[in-house]
């Protein structure tokens, strides 16, 4: 009845089976949620997966099925005998059997297909079809459909006998010749008063849909707006052709968000979870940024390159590099982070950009006043003083601070403009955050810097 | 039946409102859907609200209340007679009213709770006790309550009597002198095989539930977990006080992680839209971390006048390091993000931290190795060659490619282990992101960069 702690429990498991106490395994399964038993399985040898799913009652097996990772579900897809196979599968909802299609190689997909009803063969066929980030690869095609014709009465006899294989019972689509005309909630079927009012009386007219091609995280978005339980999927002639369920939509919204911030900091995002990265899975994620930025971080050499000299003669401008970089590239990422998330949330869209320029530039002015005049104090009592440089005159520190309030401007007007410039040309705005923005802003701060030192001290 | 653009209407609204269509526009805005017209009004002038939100139905009227922003609730509220708020509140779920009332002003607090009936008023009350982030704070008490001796029919029968003012209806709790004893679905009350069959033979008595002082981050996390539709609240002894729903979930996991994705870019998190956020605003998110990172780059400042002689007599070395800089601050960050990630998904834990360094530990050698391989070859080529410098011998390269694989190596691990070490200690890991990993990781890397050009360069 708490909130449970699954872990401890696979030591349990694991010395029932050694004692081969089966019994007394089964009833021990049969009171834990599908989720966690998938995570306790994760933590057992391997080869004793297979007794331990066929200990499983049957529907409660399905449902364990699911949950479990791809390496898990293939190794016992192997072992599985093409009865046993076929048990699993006419317990899967569509769209589940799809996702564990989609992961496995193609020789078990093989069997996988064969061993699959007609029917659903036909309808895991069609959802393969659709492109990896479309609404169509996450519907089901297990809905309640009601005819315009029905009662209430009617309706609800028609889902006790249909909704055992139904993905949701409680959204109800109500189609003419598969055209989606309304939705009708089981909530609203129950309260009725009656049972011999139509279905069309009490039926939504206002169906807010998707189509098969709309982007999954704009079909996300949608239910965290909007708050629905189901959404109905139609194609080009508005004909209903399945549902995306609230589960779905909220697994989309998490991987969206740790793929933004995968991207955000720099590698290429990852389907495997950390534990389950090997070594090598992390270098290959991480390795083509970190090349390209520091390919990229070329220029700044070239810069102070050029500059040798005049750093030869002043060498306690170079004391200031890595604080005047540093703070560019902070402000220049805190404005790409802001502006990446609002356009994943949709807060903000392309024709805003005008309108987000001038209010980042009026923080930037903001910021980077105050950040001057606690740096010019920061460096007269500390670098002067302190540390006891007399190099660091008061000329020095004002082309210092001179260049940090240009500086963040500029990062903050970059940072909030290439994330949106990105989106518009189609590519991922993420791509635009922190990494990216700081070497582009290294090279402007260092550029900046040097021309006011050069006016400031007549280098 | 479209996907909508809302945005286009509010021009036909002003139109129609000028035009004192006041018919025609409760028609329009009866076909929308409660979030579209929130959306709508927002765009539209205040001072309209008043007169279109006494437009619409009453139960729309409601809905759309819930789903405007707290500014216009408030305006609304102040213009309401007695009878109207009222009538709005009578139509709201507790947990909505409770978000509301967090939001105004006391004397707009004190007004919704006195025009509030008596039971609500309580309910409110009770709700506004628990702590802003705990699962009691989200949760609502409008949920069906089914007693042991109730048969399938009995059950359906309350249902139809009760459901209208439940937040859902979808999932009853079986209580027995208000303890949680199992859950049944309205799935399994419609699909049972007889009215006569008392609840409890199909109730599932493996229930699940939260504590009304759980974070409401792990109670969102459940729901992703588990595909929950609704999670029972219950008090130290087991009785069920509440419900928390999916949509619920939902924000709470959208706003997670936004609040995530602000901390990691260096910002205190902020409750408002970008749009809504003036510049003071944006100043005051993003100025103490600016600050504080200003400040602690005084370190690496220190550093460099330390070694400001040995940098007089090579300053070629100045050329490298940005390049080393950043390279060793993207790799952290890369660390720091990936961890901080999986530790607010709950994909890792802190016993897992030796594990984890040992694997960042072998994926930084492999991206260090790689990393300064092609350093190399650019020095040689780029910094050598093409700019003309013929202080770049390859022993200074040997230097920057040496200092780069330890740097790699060390800032991956502190990236790695600061978020864990955060969380352990009872801080947000978010904190450890990019820019606080970049200015230790700052420091370091000179460190290691003047240490390894002393001895190879004999300074």
């Amino acid at each position: 009845m708490n909130e449970r702690n699954p872990f401890a429990l696979e030591t349990t498991l694991s010395m029932l089976l050694e004692n081969k106490k089966y019994a007394s395994l089964r009833d021990v399964l049969s009171t834990m949620n599908p989720s966690d038993i998938a995570e306790v399985f994760e933590k057992m040898e391997p080869n004793t997966l297979p007794l331990l799913f066929r200990l499983l009652p049957k529907e409660l097996a399905a449902e364990t099925f699911v949950e479990m990772d791809s390496e898990n579900q293939e190794l016992l897809i192997r072992g599985f005998s093409d009865s046993e196979l076929r048990e699993v599968l006419d317990e899967l909802y569509v769209d589940d059997a799809v996702d564990i299609v989609e992961e496995m190689p193609a020789n078990v997909v093989q069997r996988i297909l064969s061993a699959a009803a007609p029917d659903m063969r036909k309808d895991i066929n069609n959802l393969l079809r659709y492109p990896e980030d479309s609404a169509g690869s996450i519907m089901t095609t297990e809905y309640v459909s009601l005819r315009t014709g029905m009662t209430v009465g009617d309706a609800i006899t028609h889902i006790r006998r249909t909704g055992v294989d139904k993905e949701t019972i409680y959204t109800c689509y109500v189609t003419s010749e598969r055209t989606l005309i309304g939705t009708v909630s089981v909530k609203s079927l129950l309260l009725a008063q009656d049972d011999a009012v139509p279905v069309t009386d009490i039926m939504e007219t206002n169906v807010i849909s998707v189509f098969t091609q709309t982007d999954k995280e704009e079909v996300a978005q949608m239910f965290s707006k909007y708050n629905f339980l189901a959404l109905p999927v139609v194609d080009a002639e508005t004909r209903i052709v399945g549902i995306i369920t609230f589960d779905d939509a909220m697994d989309v919204m998490e991987s969206a968000a740790t793929e933004d911030i995968e991207i955000m900091g720099g590698m290429t995002p990852s389907d495997k979870t950390y534990l389950k990265s090997s070594p090598v899975d992390l270098f290959k994620h991480r390795i083509p940024w970190l090349l390209l930025l520091m390919v990229s971080a070329t220029f700044t050499g070239m810069i102070l390159n050029v500059f040798e000299e005049k750093l030869q003669a002043v060498v306690v401008l170079t004391i200031f590099i890595p604080m005047l970089m540093d703070t560019g590239g902070n402000s220049g990422s805190q404005s790409s982070v802001t502006i990446i998330r609002a356009l994943s949330l949709g807060e903000i869209e392309f024709p805003d950009i005008l309108r987000v320029i001038w209010k980042e530039i009026r923080a930037a002015v903001l910021c980077g006043l105050v950040l001057s005049v606690a740096c010019f104090g920061k460096i007269m009592l500390v670098d002067r003083l302190l540390m006891n440089n007399p190099a660091v005159t008061p000329i020095v520190g004002l082309a210092v601070c001179l260049t940090m309030v240009v500086t963040v401007c500029v990062a903050k007007i970059i940072g909030c403009t290439l994330p949106m410039i990105a989106k518009k040309l189609g590519f991922d705005p993420a791509v635009m955050a922190s990494p990216f923005i700081t070497t582009i802003v290294d090279a402007i701060s260092l550029l900046v810097y040097f021309g006011i030192a050069t006016a400031l001290l007549h280098l």
